[in-house]
This record gives structure tokens, C-alpha cells and sequence, in this order.
């Protein structure tokens, strides 16, 4: 874990509520990986698990990052709320998160099914149709891996 | 250099025109370091300097991204065009680019100043009164960082 110290002390957001708001609102996760000290960046999006602190993904069976994870799972992630560039004032408009954790391969099925739930809910507005539609039968999950990222280290910043 | 294949290759991007035009589009860029194997993200806004093909940021005088980029100088970056999540649709409309290069702290005193350049003239729609108003004495240029990011590999992909 790194010893993250912020710069600006005035841009930290401190209050609890508008971390988790930020990670209730946001559709994707930027989520840096190291394997053999070599960087790799990936873009996914993702659930939120208030109660347990943690993000839901799902991706294909194979593919580089699942290398990176199996290599090292620890990973470091934003997820960034964008207000957009603000011309003739020098300044982008945002409220981020920054995220230490550790990233794991769900290998049960009743828990791949609660991570496609919690994804779902997050992301759709109504999730309904879609389960029905896509998870109604059990062979599905062989055909895609759920991650589960553990957040064990968070910081709120933002910027205007 | 990663072994980058992609999964969907009918979301690659192959036009390198295309490519481009999200660099020139984008604001900020995450950007995945390692040191000692650990992962680190910081999201900057840049300015693209398509003719060398480099990203120009800046930044303050220390701070935890430069003890990672001194320890390890290969970044994993990535620029999103965000369309928006596709409720109902399961789906993310975005178009984005993953590049790979070396971050290097620039020192000369004219370097730092085409970097400031690159910079506003890509982020402001008016860059001459910030430049003015900002950059007109060199000393500023003693209190700040400009980082230069030299593309060595680059990928573009799209969803919808």
C-alpha cells in the first residue's frame, strides 16, 4: 500500500458518504495492473457492493488482464466523475476516487451469480428484463469470469 | 511491451486517423505506473503533440506519481471518449485508446515551455490570455513539473 499524501489538502473529499456516492454513480473503473514491474491499464464496468466494500466485474475467459491478476492482484483504480474542462479557467471540473485493493477470480457459482446481480443493479435501470433475458440459465457463468475487487484503501479528490 | 491481442476484434480501431482524433478530442489521461511491482493511477489532464507523438502534462514539484515515474518509467495509459452507458442495452457507447511509452521529467527550460504550449493550446479554446497571464515570466516555470510521455505502442478500440 502506498503512502498517498495529497498535495492540495483543500481538494481531498473526506466525508465517507460522498466516496461511496461517487462509487454508487459511476458506470466504469479505470484499474491499473503491474506484472514484472510492467503497467497495464484496463477500463471495465462495474457494481458496487456497498455492504462489503467491494466492485463486481465480468469479462471474457482468457485475455491479458487475467495474466496481470493471476501474476499480481494487487491493483490500484479510479473512478472518476467528469464535470468537464472548464476553457479560459485553466481547470478541469471533476470529483475522483483513487482505490488500492485486491483483485480475485470468483470461483463459485453462487458467487458469480451475486456478483452479476450486484452488476446488473448497478448499471441497468431496469435490471428485470435483463437477468431474465441473459442469466436465466446456469451455464452462462461457465462462459465468463467475474472479478471481485476488494477495497482496502480509498481517497476522494476533487477539482473545479 | 505487452503481447496486447484483443478478445472482439471487431471493436478494434484500426485507423490510425481515428486513433489520433481521440487524442486530440481528449482532456486527461489515466495512467498506470509500477515501482517494485506495485500499481499506482493518476488521471491528468494533457496536451498531444501529434507531431513527435507525445502527451505533455504538468504537475507540482514532488509527489508520489514522480518517486514512481524516477523508480520506473514505463506507463500503461489510457484516453475515453465516454458515450455514456446504454441502459436496457447491456452496453457502454465509448471509443478509447491504450498506449504504452516512457514518462520522462522534462528539464531543459525550453522543452518545459513547448510543453506548456502543447498543453493550453490543446486544452484552451483561447490560449493566448492564459499564456499571457500565466506563463509570461520564466521563473514560473521553476515551480512546476512538465512531464513528457513518448508513445511507443498504441491501441484504439470501440463499444456499442
Amino acid at each position: 500500500m502506498n503512502k498517498y499524501h495529497m498535495n492540495k489538502q483543500e481538494r481531498e473529499i473526506k466525508d465517507n458518504n460522498e466516496i461511496a456516492e461517487i462509487l454508487k454513480n459511476g458506470k466504469y473503473a479505470v484499474i491499473s495492473m503491474c506484472r514484472d514491474n510492467e503497467p497495464y491499464i484496463v477500463t471495465l464496468s462495474y457494481g458496487y457492493n456497498q455492504s462489503e466494500n467491494s466492485l463486481y466485474f465480468h469479462t471474457a475467459l482468457k485475455g491479458l488482464k487475467l495474466d496481470f491478476i493471476r501474476s499480481n492482484p494487487s491493483v490500484c483504480a479510479t473512478v472518476i466523475d467528469d464535470g468537464g474542462y472548464n476553457s479560459g479557467q485553466c481547470e478541469h471540473s471533476y470529483r475522483s476516487v483513487v482505490f488500492w485493493g485486491n483483485m480475485s477470480i470468483v470461483e463459485k457459482l453462487e458467487e458469480k451469480k451475486l456478483g452479476m446481480e450486484v452488476l446488473l443493479n448497478h448499471l441497468e435501470d431496469m435490471p428485470g428484463p435483463i437477468k431474465e433475458r441473459n442469466l436465466k440459465n446456469d451455464k452462462v457463468y461457465g462462459n465468463m469470469t467475474v472479478l471481485k475487487l476488494n477495497i482496502e484503501q480509498i481517497s476522494g479528490k476533487k477539482g473545479k
